[in-house]
């Protein structure tokens, strides 16, 4: 099961009462994670009119609810049939799933789901603008790797790990900036991604 | 405040303890509402390689979580900040609100989120196809109106719902069949709005 990232990270923050594990979200405590710098910097292309892009909601079986108020008093997570993030940049069809990994060497194709990677081929043969952000988190190097890539990986490959010199060699490398923090879309326009 | 289409519906299925008003959802016991129709339809177009169009995760905002067995026990509904479908057709970014209407006469506008309006103008004003789908229930009568006429109407009129002679001069009538259910696809292609 996947988590939504806000929640995996605030895991150190406990909140235990007597009955249970529950952990109480802090959602002003958060670092700067990928999800992170992908929110500040879609914000920044709505802000100036440049594209688009939302990351969905996190999808949620409801169990019990409290019409009242409103309040939902038991649900779990549920598993996103798609990738998180999708939208529009000059009337393109933007889609990518965004991970990371503490890996130094390799990004292991097990962390997707294998229905998001059937959509991404999906919106692909579509002609939408599909890929993937990949950041190795320890190297601290984040690469786009366009669908047609993974689609020749995984076509000449049995591994199930994508290794780091091939990210460098197919991959458009995203520079953190100040502003927008992560400029995927000036990354895949200079390297002729859209 | 939105709520889900699912529970709304499900508001006569109580499950009342004796401590509180919750409802206990069944997702069984649906009936064939526009949210439905839409949900078969798209799945029609995926299971035919037509398009990848999905109807987003309802926005939950996240309080207590036990981790141990991925179990929500305190959430609330979010405001929406897109519209509720998007996806992509022949490699157009295809984007619009489904909303039903009990009303003989006209749709309120007062039923779509101000920010759900602004949402589709921008996907309009950057060249995707953004619509509604607006269905008069106690009529039968579903139809899409182009965000261009929903614009148009909005322009010229200091009303705050179309009257339904608007939808049927402007709108394309979308006719209910067997398979797909709900073929809005078609009816944009019949009537050139994509």
């Amino acid at each position: 099961m996947k988590y939504p990232e806000g929640i995996v990270k605030e895991k150190g923050i406990k909140n235990k009462t007597s009955n249970d594990k529950t952990t109480k979200i802090n959602y002003t405590k958060r670092g700067m994670g990928l999800e992170d710098d992908l929110n500040v910097t879609n914000s920044y292309y709505r802000e100036k009119d440049i594209a688009y892009i939302y990351k969905k909601p996190t999808p949620i079986k409801l169990v019990k609810v409290d019409y009242k108020i409103g309040k939902i008093k038991e649900a779990y997570f549920d598993m996103p049939s798609t990738t998180d993030y999708n939208g529009i940049y000059k009337g393109k069809y933007i889609d990518f799933e965004a991970k990371e990994t503490t890996s130094l060497t390799s990004f292991p194709l097990g962390n997707i789901h294998s229905h998001q990677l059937k959509h991404l081929e999906n919106i692909y043969r579509h002609k939408g603008v599909a890929f993937l952000i990949i950041r190795f988190t320890r190297l601290e190097e984040t690469f786009i790797l366009m669908e047609k890539d993974l689609l020749d990986f995984m076509k000449e490959n049995k591994r199930k790990s994508i290794p780091i010199s091939y990210m460098r060699k197919k991959g458009y490398k995203i520079k953190i900036k100040y502003q927008p923090r992560l400029d995927y879309l000036e990354a895949l326009r200079k390297n002729g991604g859209i």
